[in-house]
């Protein structure tokens, strides 16, 4: 997957959801692999780091008193409370990246993207869905983590997610993952195009032609 | 270029516009070639047929009154009259194609993409700019049918033209061709899964976890 010409300036925050089950890490690493200047977001938390963690890797591991400070700096883009922790999105890390040309991808859930829509009204929603129910009960019956009860609970949380996909910009459909990378792939291209973002890199074409032909 | 699992459905609509030397036949020319379910519109016209041209193929010929009497039906989309003689778009001709799942690029100057915006609001609208003045001067001085007069004529049109590229959905930079049509590419199959357009089509599987879940 190769970029055009015009595809070049400031980068696009990229907000993927989806409920578990729809195989959003798999996309999202296909895209990552296969293309250059685009990369995850790395969200804050307030959980202790794991034995294997290192802080900015997975995470950037914060207290709760820096997070909650952070937040009120206005400094966080997103968050939300988890089994007991804070999660969230740090606008300096998201700022410097897209700054420097560079696509951030964040993979949040419903409620984190109402918040990215707020706060960054340029970002660009992409909702992942399951080819079919059965799809999606197979692949989390599958994952051999799952008891009934948190199937159950995955399976229910799902659907209320994916009765929220109509606010999403676009809707991929993840039957094959390699097309499904490529259509989300297609959409951040596109979007770059967008008058609205290319506006200010082509406006020296029509200034010349207007003022000096 | 190949299309993801998700791009079918009804067709789009795709306005091309861009002022002359911009190369807009070379790249259109370049995206039929690579893609399938894609076409030019073939407009009407009350102009005479050359000797080597048939109806339907290059235009639909038209006398001036059968013209009028479309015009008055409704069924232009878009129309202007040019040298004496009137051209347009038959909503009969597009809408056929695109429920049969068949985009269709209409080339189509500034104002007729605006009678499009108004008759079409879901029609893609993309610009096509040169990548300097220079090369746009080149490309219209290098074609041997020009003369002096007619190269300064289309060159005040064609900034006349460039001035209102920021009314378009999109702006590609014709640079190099491939990638120019890669980009208009990226574009169909992206507003394809635009959520208004896909929603119709993904409901289903919502519904499908939603109830029977």
């Amino acid at each position: 997957m190769s970029k055009g010409f015009n595809i070049k300036g400031k980068g696009l925050i990229v907000v993927i959801s989806g409920p578990s089950g729809t195989g959003k890490d798999t996309v999202i690493g296909e895209i990552l692999k296969e293309n250059d200047d685009i990369c995850m977001s790395i969200s804050a938390t307030t959980r202790d780091p794991r034995a294997y963690e290192k802080d900015g890797g997975n995470y950037h591991f914060l207290s709760e008193e820096s997070f909650k400070e952070v937040v009120k700096k206005g400094k966080m883009l997103e968050y939300a409370r988890y089994c007991g922790n804070y999660y969230g999105t740090l606008s300096d890390f998201v700022g410097q990246k897209i700054e420097s040309g560079v696509d951030v991808i964040l993979k949040i859930e419903v409620n984190g993207a109402r918040q990215i829509r707020e706060n960054c009204p340029d970002a660009v929603h992409i909702f992942i869905l399951p080819p079919s129910i059965k799809e999606l009960q197979e692949r989390l019956k599958s994952r051999k983590t799952e008891t009934k009860e948190s199937f159950e609970q995955r399976f229910g949380l799902a659907s209320q997610e994916m009765a929220l996909a109509a606010d999403y910009d676009y809707i991929v459909v993840n039957k094959d993952r390699s097309a499904c990378a490529r259509d989300i792939w297609n959409i951040i291209c596109a979007e770059k195009l967008r008058t609205s973002r290319i506006k200010n890199r082509t406006d020296h074409i029509i200034k010349e032609v207007l003022y000096n032909g």
